[in-house]
């Protein structure tokens, strides 16, 4: 038996309508916070990505030649595609240029939990506005999303690479040696790090407060300890996210980022109860376009792991609105046959989502197979009702049962 | 500049409308068919392919070998990938199974008007019952899907495999030199095909004969000629397909299909408009399951070009309705620009496509990027009106203007 690539998954109709569910919910928000759609390929250039994010990143992908002799790669995220998008084509578009997308994206790495070779995400970019406000739309968004998703536990937390930056070039680190520091810092390997910042001529006492910086989490007056223009952006951030209605936001300075393309803030969402991989959202501000070839222009954007919201949503028993036949139509005799098809069309001409027999079964076991499909009523077209105009109706949820005329079917067994 | 690869699309905000607007329909009008969607990944293991198509396809795919040392491919299609999961995890769901499906496949091939390296398909798959009303189930979804699509120049041919493998099988050529004649008569190479039919021992009149009932396209009586299974099953499917109300089907004997796994009927739908590559459609009754490694079970389905429908409908002058911005906040001084985020969220929170300025323009600049933004209203938020709990509107196309009291405000903007 022919199995599927490890590390991808196949989508029952049960998936597909709590997915599809999901997806129409989050490009509902997305488009009520004036985002727009766009969309990239499956495979681009590999040189795209390892521009953004260094050479080791081809051990991670896809990556492959194709038969014209060109290095492909499956798309590993879609910030890139949409910025080279962005570059190749929307520069004229009015500024600011707010664009969402969602798809899937494909890593090469051993399949664990929660993590799979291809997975989704959900996006969004805003071009062209580098002010506090415009990264409070971009968090707003992504906390809208993750609220209007339905899921009650997580935790929004915001940090601003320049508190962290300022603090050590305070201390005499010079912009080449502050990356490898910022690398280490960002997934706290302090022992890493500490050597590092000692080689680069910090002091203890700064490595030591450089260190406790990045353990801070809290409420926005934290900030009172660092003064500063980093401080000052972020406290409007969080001003215009209280506009918004947001107020379950919290600092986190440990929120730091090593590449060099960050320009500013960078935030995170996470849902403790997936345990370790519990990072469903991770964004900040950002200037790519002149990597790809552009002029530079500043944006902040965010991605969601589309399938950990999921994982997490499923964690707290939360489920899509089931989606059910409305009618399953079954004609009685040989002769009901063609007066069932023809019923069946008016049907779903209503938009009523109707089965008929298409297996020539006796009575007993098509009302046997409409049992199974969960549908809501089953038609049963007789010739004695026929000879009325009529068809008999059963409610499968009540047992009910009553004879109804052709001309009130759909409005009876519409949803 | 990084250019996307050759042959593939990104997608503009409204090229997405559109997109998204057909995918709707399509979606809506399968499930009122009672079909489910279902999805499968982006690449499989190359066998599944070459098993159902012959070797010669990995020429046509991106096919590559994975750090593991798999072979894989980007799929060519959908049918294979549905079958294969079907085989794996579906064959214990009641049937018939409704499924279907929406997603990218990719072909390597020189690209050209309107086919592209990565293109779209949407299809559905009908599996476990064999019989007329089945396959009429199926096209008729097929011509819903078309005709739901507002596409108003259409053709829908059907034919049956077995009126041409009878007349073969009459004039003494075995099953084993069938396909070959089969696959030349499909494509009317008819130069290529005499001479094979000759060397399988059919007379010159048998010859000419077949010949011209591949070239038999007409009404449902045209089958009078032809008597037999074939033709019986035939006529049962059209009677159906009167049922449902689709009368503007021909039959079409030149429907042959040279692969051994068609069964049964096969169906084609093409827009004359497209010219050359006006096919859009293309289905029939088939058994793949036991190339697969399950047991084997009749299935009809069919594929439906996304992008050739898309086409022939611009080629119709017909657009999806535009999505249009509602409303764009604008504060008239830097002490309203809270205020105006506080109305900005209180907009979105009713559903109304809000944006606001984010780039601390002048009113005059703003209303200049609320044109350009296609808003339907703008919201002016002044201080003057503030102190009244009241806010001044806007309506972009009729140029009026009034003042609205905040708490009538959503319902004033809301499309």
């Amino acid at each position: 038996m022919i199995q599927r690539p490890r590390g991808t998954r196949d989508f029952t109709p049960q998936d597909m309508e709590t997915r599809r569910y999901l997806e129409g919910n989050f490009r509902s928000t997305a488009e009520t916070y004036g985002f727009r759609e766009i969309a990239t390929p499956i495979f681009e250039h590999t040189e795209l990505f390892t521009l953004k994010s260094g050479p080791n990143i081809i051990d991670e992908m896809y990556a492959f030649e194709d038969k014209g002799g060109r290095q492909i790669a499956l798309r590993p995220e879609l910030t890139a595609p949409a910025m080279r998008f962005f570059v190749n084509d929307l520069t004229n578009y009015p500024r600011p240029l707010k664009l969402y997308y969602f798809g899937q994206c494909f890593r090469y790495e051993r399949p664990q939990s929660g993590r799979y070779r291809e997975f989704f995400q959900f996006g969004a970019e805003l071009i062209g506005a580098p002010n506090p406000e415009s990264d409070a739309e971009v968090i707003g968004l992504a906390a809208a999303l993750v609220r209007g998703s339905g899921l009650a536990n997580y935790n929004i937390r915001i940090g601003h690479i320049g508190v962290l930056r300022g603090r050590l070039a305070a201390a005499g680190v010079g912009p080449e040696k502050a990356p490898a520091i910022l690398q280490k810092l960002d997934k706290k390997m302090y022992e890493e790090a500490r050597p590092i910042m000692r080689d680069a001529g910090m002091m203890g006492e700064d490595i030591e407060e450089v260190i406790r910086i990045t353990q801070l989490i809290g409420p926005v007056d934290l900030l009172q300890d660092f003064p500063g223009e980093a401080s000052d952006y972020l406290r409007e951030v969080f001003q215009v996210l209280r506009d918004y209605g947001f107020t379950n936001v919290q600092v986190d300075l440990g929120v730091v980022r090593g590449l060099d393309y960050y320009t500013g803030i960078v935030f995170e969402v996470d849902a403790p109860n997936l345990g370790a991989e519990k990072q469903v959202c991770g964004g900040g501000s950002y200037s790519l376009t002149e990597l790809f070839g552009g002029e530079k222009v500043f944006s902040t954007g965010f991605a969601i792991g589309f399938d950990r919201i999921l994982l997490a949503l499923d964690k707290e028993g939360l489920n899509a609105p089931e989606k059910r036949l409305d009618a399953y139509v079954i004609p009685t005799s040989e002769g009901m046959r063609h007066r069932a098809f023809m019923i069946t069309a008016a049907l779903r001409a209503e938009g009523v989502r109707t089965d008929v027999d298409l297996m020539r079964r006796n009575v007993g076991k098509n009302f046997k197979y409409a049992d199974a499909a969960r549908a809501r009523f089953v038609v049963v077209v007789g010739d004695k009702e026929a000879a009325e105009g009529a068809v008999t109706v059963r409610d499968l949820s009540t047992g009910e049962q009553r004879v109804v005329p052709i001309e009130e079917l759909p409005s009876v067994v519409k949803a």
